[in-house]
């Protein structure tokens, strides 16, 4: 008997076994947009729903999870990281202004294991489905010798369209915009290898011990899924026509320079510190380290997963609209004259 | 001091300088279509240029280069790979009937080495180039302790739009209908955990190791680019007018699956074997593994990357026009009354 694939490490029959297992729930994302089918070549997405071309604009986002990843496969729990990856990928282009039409994925490991697959794909489909986007497609890669068993690597795209008129940041910001800050739900996907390094390298926690001050295990308060913002932020812009000048995903980076990239050169933003609350986590995080405010704060979201800058006239009420659907909402800082800065004060 | 981010092995300022230095490559693949600079949150590309929206498709495909990455690490030679992702997502998209529009990667390492980053955009660059997109966004993440020195991970997404009443395969594929496929440039992306195996593992070669049967060093052979279809096959469907009835982008799972990807359910495809040269490569890890010439032809894609199927009265005229277009192709095939089968005789 001669050499196989097989024997090499890459069995596509339990490849292609483990994806039938999970096309139910994929197809569970699609609507009639949705012209393919996942064995085809590549996904089709129709625009007939979108039929003012040349005022369409695409907008697009890859991501990933980062090393959130590996506190999943420290906890052996894997039905998270998939909303976290679509999570960060939609709100992205959210803050763009658009509406996520779909979302592909990219999954890498060494071995295919079913029951891992499962939980990993509900997470995406439940990420797509608060999204309000379909799962269109992707890639499930075999690669032997690459990542350790029980571990993997995820990456993801989306994809969504806006009008021209509706891009985001606008072009002409005026002087007297308020931020409003929509609550995270906690650390999100950014700051995972300080994280890490503090609570398992250098103070040796497991990943189950409970913590006092978190009210939770480490495993629960560290795979809380990013929050997905699309239908708060949308309907805010559509139904309730609020007249959002920019909005910030606040990703790597953090608070300074996530509102940093919609600034206008001649204005800069006044974040009061005080004026939200913050999650346990963060101290946690912080006295483990003795890490600086500073560090803090451009590592992490502390408490704010997105700003929307929009006219002070509004911003309390889009504060108690936001609050109505179910987001936690405060006015967290205003923009000033200025050249460009973020100040924390 | 307190801990900071850079402690734990992410250096933000250092990944910034490295993107930076590539940002001149990337715009470089930009025309006026593309509406956003790098540093957005999304990437955005208007539709102007196609007015049809009714019949406007989006087509998208995610795909990795697999274990040939692990080629580029041992032959530390990171210039290639890029074209070898661009090339397995748009001859996806392609197989679609889709022109691709844009492309958007993820590249993960543990440590961001400015040398190697600029290798990698450079191949990815070439490879939208080739296929006449945009290099429109990605990823670029720092992921401490998931890599070692020196890897890294790849992943790709390309984007691309179709006329609805142009999407491939042709919904009424009428029985006489002629395969002629387009020569690969060998191994593509595909099968390398096989490759790898053998050569290395199995039989101890050296990567710059020079094989008279390929006239080449094995890093040279092996790490030959994918060849990419965009131009020619675009050529054929719109300036042309030849009445492709479908495409099959040979990749994993070879002629046959891929193949059986596109049949109707009531034909079946007869190939040819002996009708196309094979490239020395694929004799060389047959002969090292004592590999079955079934599992070479569901393993590797065996001297042909595309397969385009046409009436038998345009074939002949098709290949001689794609010859002229610099890609060497031949009648390989024909579709025949069946059940879906594909049979290499």
């Amino acid at each position: 008997m001669g050499f196989t694939y097989k024997d090499a490490g890459v069995d596509t029959e339990a490849s292609k076994e483990a994806l039938e297992r999970v096309s139910g729930l994929i197809r569970s994302t699609h609507d009639s947009r949705v012209l393919s089918d996942l064995e085809q070549f590549g996904g089709l997405f129709g625009l007939d729903d979108y039929p003012d071309a040349e005022g369409t604009v695409l907008v697009a986002g890859a991501d990933g999870v980062g090393t959130k990843l590996k506190v999943a496969f420290r906890a052996q729990k894997h039905d998270t990281v998939g909303i976290d990856l679509v999570a960060m990928c939609v709100n992205d282009i959210l803050a763009q202004g658009a509406e996520p039409l779909f979302f592909l994925d990219y999954l890498a490991c060494t071995e295919i294991d079913d029951d891992m697959l499962e939980e990993i794909f509900s997470g995406m489909v439940r990420g797509c489905r608060q999204a309000g986007c379909a799962l269109l497609g992707g890639e499930t890669a075999q690669m032997p010798g690459f990542y350790d068993r029980g571990e993997y690597e995820l990456a993801g795209f989306a994809l969504g369209r806006v009008r021209r008129k509706d891009i985001l940041p606008r072009k002409n910001i005026s002087s007297d915009l308020r931020l409003v800050g929509l609550a995270s739900s906690g650390l999100h996907s950014n700051g995972f290898s300080l994280v890490r390094r503090l609570i398992f390298q250098e103070h040796g926690y497991g990943i189950d011990d409970y913590i006092p001050g978190l009210e939770s295990t480490l495993a629960e308060e560290l795979l809380t899924p990013t929050r997905i913002y699309v239908r708060p932020v949308l309907k805010l812009l559509n139904e309730f026509d609020y007249d959002i000048a920019a909005l910030a995903h606040i990703t790597g980076g953090g608070l300074p320079e996530n509102i940093a990239r919609i600034l206008p050169r001649d204005r800069k933003a006044v974040i009061y510190e005080d004026s939200w609350p913050k999650q346990n986590i963060f101290k946690f995080v912080q006295e483990l380290g003795d890490v600086s405010s500073q560090e803090m704060f451009k590592t992490f979201n502390m408490g704010i997963g997105l700003v929307m800058a929009l006219p002070a006239e509004e911003a309390d009420r889009a504060v108690d609209t936001l609050q109505e659907l179910g987001v936690e909402a405060r006015v967290i800082g205003d923009l000033k004259a200025g050249q460009g800065e973020v100040e924390i004060v």
